[in-house]
Parts: structure tokens; C-alpha cells; sequence
């Protein structure tokens, strides 16, 4: 009997553990609420991350631990990888947690990236702008997640303003200015390596965000040339080779015509590869904990086409969904919050024709035509 | 939010509880054994069916009461009904709880079944093997299941041994002799009913016994006519509207050429619509869910082509399943027992060919050649 420790118990360890009892696996989420949404199918410890005694009890529970939440402080990854196995290992986890690391690794290993500079100081904020130019973005080396900790710099004008709103943590978790990429779309490659360095990728997904939280995911995405796809998977390749990655994570790139730039790195199942539950043979959650475990990795290929639309603040009325041939419907089981991600759904069709009549019969049912045009635009151009 | 409660907390109930979490259900199983598999990824709440104070704390905490098991006392669901909506409803419960009423059953709404007649003594065996003829079965009315409370017998001479076998239990759970019906192959229909009366079945699935007990399931079955696949659709349809049965259950039926002939009705998710969690865009666990609540039944149509493996006794090697592009492991968390049911396996494959291939693989990773060749056999008739 294995037992897998999940730090974090969000509904990321939620669709890990729903995918992972199957397998006969056992879980422990460990998480700072007792409202945690996984704890309503897997047992959960309440403790904090950094609580030496919490981890110390969830360490001696479990046989192997992962992550359903990037931010673990390195340090109690590293107290944990020292008692147990951890994967993805805490390096990996480092270097995904700084964007300045993380873009220096994809810049040593080849991959195109936009301009950045580190920042420590408003000259060194002048300093930057006068290298990268404007339009560009301030964001926080560490702790930024769905556009949070982010502001956009459209010309020198907006500097002290920038400096207003995000120098006080020049000194804590850093800042980063990164140059804007006029980008025709955002797409994503979500993989998985083994513990014996296989690797696999999912389809190529195209994604939409709305204040910097993503909004729908398009798998496959559309019009993507063989070098496209190939390009994409062998930059994931080279950041998991790099990093010993073990299990799933997502690449997410800018994409300008053929030419593809690494935005950054997910150390963990992502939310634009939620589609994979009901889209691929076997599901992101079913692969990171295979991979986890040293299992074969399992079968990425596609059935189909499929849509994941995001639902935030409230889950809508489920009835258009599951009405649908295709219809999946997934609610985390958390309350209502402003701009909380409370569940999604997936429509999956086995054609572009389909797909684009399902998402629109929802964007009609749910009032929601602004979430849905863009991916009916997108399957439009064919 | 709503909670369903689960009167059984085995593998059906596990099942029922990963298809329902994404639904956003919370779920109550009760079973008398702490050690129940359902209760590793549900609330398990311990007590007796019959234990009235057991189900009144039951009853208070769900909103709508279901089984993973249909041999709960009829008092049991009757005194649940009076106090929050149970599916199916006890009277169906209470048609398929007996072997004698389920064929009366059949045998009014005009669907076909084996001579069949009730015995309650030695002198009444004496004259249901008059009518019936040998060789025939004999069989306890209530509580058989995986070919238990069961005895064969091929001519008069085994009277007096059938008689000592089963007899003592002539004026507990009753018997009833039934004809040996020489079937080509045997077959059901897994099927669910709204609580509006929308009426949905999977495809037409062969099964095979060992013992008794179900070994392996084949959908679709091979060489199905459209005529035989309408006829057996519409059996189910007749079952469920006469017993106003609302959710999921199985029809199984003897096949011999083009004929059908009902054997016994199971009221509740089935073993063999185990491959529907991979093979269909809505599984019978998640159909029942949304049966039971009111909400669309969704799309039983398959994706190529699956069998089912059931693992008895102790769980296999599972590597030689994960390796497969189409493989999907199910293990129950069960602990070892001769002849229990701890786990199975789905193959999924787009057509025939890939399906026998990946069997074959099987079969020979884990020395299970007896238990594929049946459907290698099958799929080879083509």
C-alpha cells in the first residue's frame, strides 16, 4: 500500500487524489485550512507548510510527496527530501518558484525568451527600462500567481507609478521587468518525465486569460505546423532534462506566428491541461502520479477535440453542460469568493464543427458569449 | 451542496463516490465494516442496515439515498423512504431482491425467460423437476450472488443431493428450480432511467463466468444485430418502467442465435458496465448520479472498443496494463481474499485488432491466458 503526501489541498490534489485511488494509492494532503476542497476525498492534515511538527508527522505518513502548490518554502521542501522522496525534487521547485532563475535556465538552455532584467532599486528600475524599452511589465521574482504582483509600464511615464506599487518588494521576494511581447496567442505544452527520464507531451494547447487568469483552453490548438509542435515539446524536453524533472508540468509560451517564446514554467499539474481527464487516454493527474511512482507514464494521444472553460466565483448552472453529449462538469466543492477558480468544465466533440456548436449552446445558456467567442473565432479560422 | 447517501460502502460505492466528487456531491457511505474500500476516498459512516438508530443519524445527514448493494433489508429501505427520496425506489429493490418475482415480472411484461417454477419442499421439487425437466438449477430465491446459494442438477439422481444443499433453506430465503437454458453466449444491457422517465442503455456487452463469477467483459458484443440490440434495449426499457426504476441497473440475458432470454435483473451500478468509466463519454457510475438527481443521464455512446478484466482473489502485476496505450488499472484497496473482487482492468482500444493485441500482451505478462482467449476468440469471429 502506497501512500502519496500532497502539500497543498487545493483542487489540484483534489483531481490528483480522484485520479490516483484507482491506482489503489492512498493519500495525506497536508494544508493550512480544514475547509481545503481534496480533503473531501482524501484524508487531510491541517498544519502549515513551514511547521516543523507538521511535517514531521506527515513525512512519517507517507511514501513519496508532491506538490499541488509551487510556493512550499524551499526550505521545508528540502527538510522533506531528506526524510522521504520528493518530487518534482526541490531544485526543480526553486527554479520555478524566481522568475529570474527560471528565465536564465530557458535562456542557457537555448529557449527563446523576452527581454528581462533583475531589479533591485528604482535606478535600477531606470536602468532596466532603458535596456528592455517600453511597453514593458514589472512583476515579483517569487509569489505572483494569476496576474497578481504585476504591472504594466506603457511608457516612462508610468515608471514611479510602477515603483509605487511594487518597490516595496524589491528587498523580499524581488522584482523582474520583462519586455512586452506582442504575441498573436498563448499556448502551453503540458508534459511529464518519469524517474527513469522517459518523457511525453500533451497536445499543444491554446489558452485565453482575462486579468491574467486564464479563462478557456483549446486542445489541440489550432493551425499548428509539425516544427511548431516539435519546437514546443523539445524546449519542454530540455527544461525537465535540465532540472531532473520528475512528473507533470506546463510550458507556457507566446506564440508570434511560427516563432515561440517561453513565458514560464508550472512545477505541477496546470490548469490548461484540466482538459486531459476526459480529452486523453490518460489524464495530466493520472501521469504526474505514475511518474511520481515510477509507472509507465501512460498515453497522451487525443480523442477528439476538446474545451475546458474556467468558472470563477461561482459555478454556474450545471444543466447546459451536462446536457451536452460531451458535457464534463467539475466543481472543487469550495464556496463562492470573487475571482476564486470554483470549478470548470470540459466539452470534448470529436470535431472542430461540434465543439464550436457545444461552446456555443453554453456561451448562450450561461450568458457567457464573451468566455466562449474566442475559441468559436479560433475554430472558425480552421 | 448536496450529499448522497450510499447504503454499502464497497467497490460500487468507491466507484459512485470518484464519479460524483466532480459533481460537486458530498457523499455518506454506511457499512457495517470500518474496513469498507469506499470509505478511502468518502465519509464512511459504521453501522448495520437493520440498525435503526444507525440510519436515522444516516438519514439526517444525506439528501437522497442510493446502494452499492441491493440485498439491504426491504424494512430497511422502506422505513429510509418515509423520510428522504431513495433510488431505485425499495419496490424495485424489493423485484430484484427475489429471484421468483423478478420472473414473474418478466415473464408479465412479455420478455422471454428459462421454465422457472418455486419450490418450498422436498414433494415441490419433486414436481418442479416434473415440469421443468433436467438438466435444470436450483437456486435460493434471495441472497445469491456470484453464483452462490446455487445447484446444478443434471438428472433426477442428483435430487436427493441438490435437496440436502439447499433445502434447509426452503422456508428461509425460498427456492425456485429454473431450466438450463444451452446459451450460445450470455450478454447484458446496462441501463439507466431518469427520475422524468428518460430512458438511456449502453451498448450490448458479453460477459463471461468463471464459477460463477463475472471474468471478463466485451463491448460492444460482436455479431450484434440491429434487431437483437432494439430488443434487448427495449427489455430493459419494459423492466424500468414498470417498476418505476429510477437510476442505473443490469439486464442479463441468455443468448442462443438471435434469441433472447432474461436471466436475472441487477438493481444497481454492474460489473459488467465496469469498462464504461474509459469506453463511454459518460460511465454508469456518473449516469446513475445524475439519474438519481434529477440531471441530464448524458451520453452512453462508446469510443472504440473495451474489455474489462475482473481480478479475483489478489491484484496482479499492474505494469503489464499501465505499459498499454489503452490500459486503465482499477484497484479497489481491498485487502487479499480467495475469490474476492480487489480490482479490474479496462482495455480501450479504436478497434478490434489493437483490442486482441493488447489482450494477448496481458494475458501473457501476467499468465492469464485462460481468462482472455474467450474474447481473443470472439473478436477473431469478428
Amino acid at each position: 500500500m502506497t501512500t502519496v503526501g500532497i502539500l497543498g489541498g487545493g483542487q489540484l490534489a483534489r483531481m490528483l487524489a480522484l485520479a490516483g485511488v484507482p491506482l489503489g494509492l492512498r493519500f495525506l494532503v497536508l494544508d493550512p485550512s480544514a475547509e481545503s476542497c481534496a480533503g473531501q476525498c482524501a484524508p487531510l492534515q491541517v498544519g502549515g507548510f513551514d511547521d516543523e511538527a507538521a511535517l514531521e508527522a506527515f513525512a512519517s505518513k507517507v511514501d513519496v510527496v508532491t506538490f499541488d502548490f509551487e510556493n512550499v518554502p524551499a526550505s521545508s521542501a528540502q527538510w522533506l527530501v531528506e526524510r522521504v522522496p520528493v518530487y518534482p525534487n526541490p531544485q526543480a521547485l526553486a527554479v520555478a518558484q524566481d522568475r529570474l532563475s527560471e528565465k536564465t535556465l530557458f535562456r542557457e538552455l537555448g529557449i527563446p525568451v523576452p527581454a528581462f532584467a533583475a531589479v533591485d532599486s528604482r535606478e535600477g528600475l531606470d536602468a532596466a527600462l532603458a535596456e528592455i524599452g517600453t511597453p514593458c511589465i514589472i512583476k515579483t521574482r517569487r509569489f505572483g500567481y494569476d496576474g497578481k504582483g504585476q504591472f504594466r509600464i506603457k511608457s516612462l511615464a508610468d515608471t514611479d507609478a510602477a515603483w509605487e506599487a511594487l518597490g516595496a518588494q524589491a528587498g523580499t521576494v524581488g522584482l523582474i521587468v520583462e519586455g512586452f511581447v506582442a504575441f498573436d496567442r498563448e499556448v502551453s505544452v503540458v508534459a511529464v518525465r518519469g524517474r527513469d527520464g522517459e518523457f511525453k507531451a500533451f497536445p499543444l494547447t491554446e489558452n485565453w486569460h482575462v486579468d491574467g487568469v486564464l479563462s478557456a483552453s483549446l486542445a489541440p490548438a489550432t493551425r499548428v505546423s509539425e516544427a511548431m509542435q516539435v519546437q514546443a515539446v523539445d524546449y519542454a524536453r530540455r527544461v525537465a532534462e535540465a532540472t531532473g524533472y520528475v512528473g507533470v508540468f506546463a510550458l507556457e509560451l507566446f506564440c508570434r506566428g511560427e516563432t515561440l517564446l517561453a513565458n514560464e514554467m508550472a512545477p505541477r499539474v496546470h490548469n490548461s491541461g484540466h482538459w486531459t481527464i476526459e480529452g486523453t487516454e490518460v489524464s495530466q493527474f493520472e501521469a504526474h502520479l505514475r511518474a511520481v511512482l515510477g509507472l509507465p507514464l501512460g498515453e497522451p494521444a487525443m480523442r477528439g477535440v476538446a474545451c475546458m472553460l474556467n468558472w470563477l466565483g461561482e459555478m454556474p448552472d450545471a444543466n447546459a453542460v451536462l446536457a451536452l453529449a460531451g458535457g464534463h462538469w467539475h466543481d472543487y466543492g469550495k464556496s463562492a469568493r470573487a475571482g476564486r477558480k470554483v470549478g470548470h468544465a470540459t466539452l470534448r466533440a470529436d470535431d472542430a464543427v461540434a465543439l464550436s456548436q457545444a461552446l456555443s449552446s453554453v456561451g448562450d445558456a450561461l450568458s457567457r458569449q464573451a468566455q466562449v467567442q474566442p475559441v468559436i473565432a479560433r475554430l472558425a479560422e480552421g
